[in-house]
C-alpha cells in the first residue's frame, strides 16, 4: 500500500507543479500530497515537493490508514515540516464506514462528512496537543479545516472540561497528560490556524475568528464542494477593518508560506 | 431490560418529586426520566410523572440502547410529548466504546464526551428533522444540550452543505428526504431550543444565541460537571438588554414549562 500511495502522491505533486507553472498568476504554489503510510517516504516526498516543485506545504489527513497522528511513528514527519517552516494542511478523513449509532452499520444521511469531519479534526487537534507537539515544535504551522472543527464553539469543554481529564476514565491513566505540557492545554489550540471553509455559514465565522484571532485565520472555500462567493460574503459580513480583512484573505497565507504576493 | 429500566425511571421520578416537594422554593419542577426501550411504558411513565408528580417534561437520550430516535417505533413518544406541550430535554449518550479511529478499539483521552456528545446531539437533531418530526408536530419543544451541539457553528454545512444530500452516497437513495419536508431543512433547526451549558466557554455562547435567537436559548450549567458561576459570567459577557437576559435566565423556561415563576 505504501509504495502505491507514494507513487500516487508523486504523480499528483508533479501534476500540481505543472499546473502552477502554466498558471503562475493564479496558482503561486500548491499543497503537496504525501503518503504517511510510509513515514520516511513521506518526509522524502515532502522535501522533493517543497525544494524541487515549489510546494508551499503538505496536506495530510487526520487519520493514517485508520491510525491517529499522535503515534510516535509520525513524529519525524512533524519534525521535518517544522524544519521546513511551512504549513501542514490538516484534512479530516472518515468515511461512512464509521457508524453514528451502535445499532447501525454505517453513518447514514451523510453525517460522516457533515459533522464527522469537524469531529475528526477536533480529536486530531486535541491528541496532537496532548502529545506535546507544540512543546517539541513551537511555531509549527498547522492549518485546520472548517475553522478548527469544534474547538472554537466548544472551547469551554476543551479548556475547563478537559481540565479533569482522567476523571471519567478508569482503564487508562491520563493523570500525567496535562502536567507534562509546558502551558495550560487550551493555550495550544490557539497555535493552530483555521480556514474559513464553512460553506458560507452565517454564525461560525465570527466565533472562529474570535477564538483564533485575525492572525490565525486564512481564507479557503472548500470549492467545488463549498461555495466561493458565499464564503467571501461571509467574510465581508464580519465588517473587519481593511488591514484585518487583508490578513485573512492573503496576508496570513503569505506569512505562512514565506512568500510575498 | 425494559422492565428494569422502567422501574428505575419510576423510582427516580418519585424521588425527584419528593425532592421538589421538600424544596419547592428551589426546585419548582423536574425533568422526568423514561425508558424508551419500551415506548408504551415510556409514554405511560411520562404521563404519570407529568400529571401526578408535577414533572415539567422528560429527558431522553440521543440513542436508545444504540438505536436512533428517528425510527418509526419512537414516533408515538414524540406525539405524546407534543400533546403534553412540554419539553423534551435531549441528552447525548455515547460512551468510550465508540472509537475515534478505525485502528483503535475505544475513544481515548475522553474525546467521546468532549466532542462525541455534541456530535451525537447534532446527528440526532438532523435525523429528527429529516424524519419530518417538526412537520408532524409543529411547535414541539425540544431542548438540546450544549447549545445545539455543532449546529450553530456549522449551519453552513447543515444548510448549503446538506442541500446536496445524496450526492456522496451510492448505497442508499436520499433523493426524497429533503423534498418531503415542508420547509427548507435548515429552518427546522431553529425550532429547537439550546441550553447555555458550554462550561463557561468564551466564544460559543454568542454564536449559539445568534443562531437560535433569544427566545430559544435557556440557561443551564451542566453542574456538577459544568461550572455554575462561569456559565452565568458567560451570559453576562454577552451584554444583553435586561429583557433578553431575563428570557434566557427564566422567561423562556417559564414559557416552555407553561409555568409562571
Amino acid at each position: 500500500m505504501g509504495e502505491t500511495a507514494e507513487t500516487l502522491a508523486r504523480v499528483g505533486n508533479d501534476a500540481m507543479a505543472e499546473l502552477c507553472a502554466k498558471h503562475r498568476d493564479r496558482f503561486p504554489t500548491f499543497a503537496a500530497a504525501v503518503a504517511l503510510t510510509d513515514v520516511d517516504a513521506a518526509i522524502g516526498e515532502a522535501k522533493r515537493a517543497i525544494s524541487e516543485l515549489g510546494a508551499g506545504g503538505v496536506q495530510i489527513f487526520t487519520s493514517i490508514a485508520g491510525k491517529p497522528l499522535d503515534l510516535p511513528e509520525f513524529r519525524p514527519f512533524f519534525a521535518a515540516m517544522a524544519e521546513h517552516d511551512l504549513p501542514i494542511w490538516l484534512h479530516p478523513g472518515r468515511t461512512a464506514s464509521m457508524p453514528d449509532y451502535p445499532a447501525e452499520q454505517k453513518s447514514r444521511f451523510e453525517m460522516w462528512w457533515c459533522f464527522g469531519w469537524p469531529y475528526d479534526t477536533s480529536v486530531a487537534m486535541t491528541r496532537l496537543v496532548f502529545s506535546g507537539l507544540f512543546d517539541r515544535h513551537p511555531g509549527i504551522k498547522i492549518i485546520t479545516h472548517h475553522l478548527g472543527g469544534m474547538i472554537p464553539y466548544f472551547d469551554g469543554r476543551v479548556g475547563a472540561g478537559l481540565d479533569v481529564l482522567g476523571a471519567r476514565t478508569s482503564d487508562e491513566d491520563y493523570s500525567q497528560v496535562l502536567p507534562a505540557l509546558k502551558r495550560p492545554h487550551l493555550d495550544y489550540f490557539h497555535d493552530f490556524y483555521g480556514d474559513t471553509a464553512l460553506f458560507g455559514g452565517r454564525h461560525g465565522l465570527a466565533c472562529g475568528l474570535d477564538f483564533f484571532g485575525a492572525d490565525h485565520v486564512v481564507f479557503a472555500t472548500d470549492t467545488p464542494l463549498g461555495p466561493i462567493r458565499p464564503t467571501i460574503d461571509a467574510v465581508d459580513r464580519l465588517g473587519l477593518a481593511p488591514a484585518e480583512r487583508h490578513k485573512i484573505m492573503a496576508g496570513n497565507a503569505a506569512r505562512l508560506l514565506n512568500m510575498k504576493f
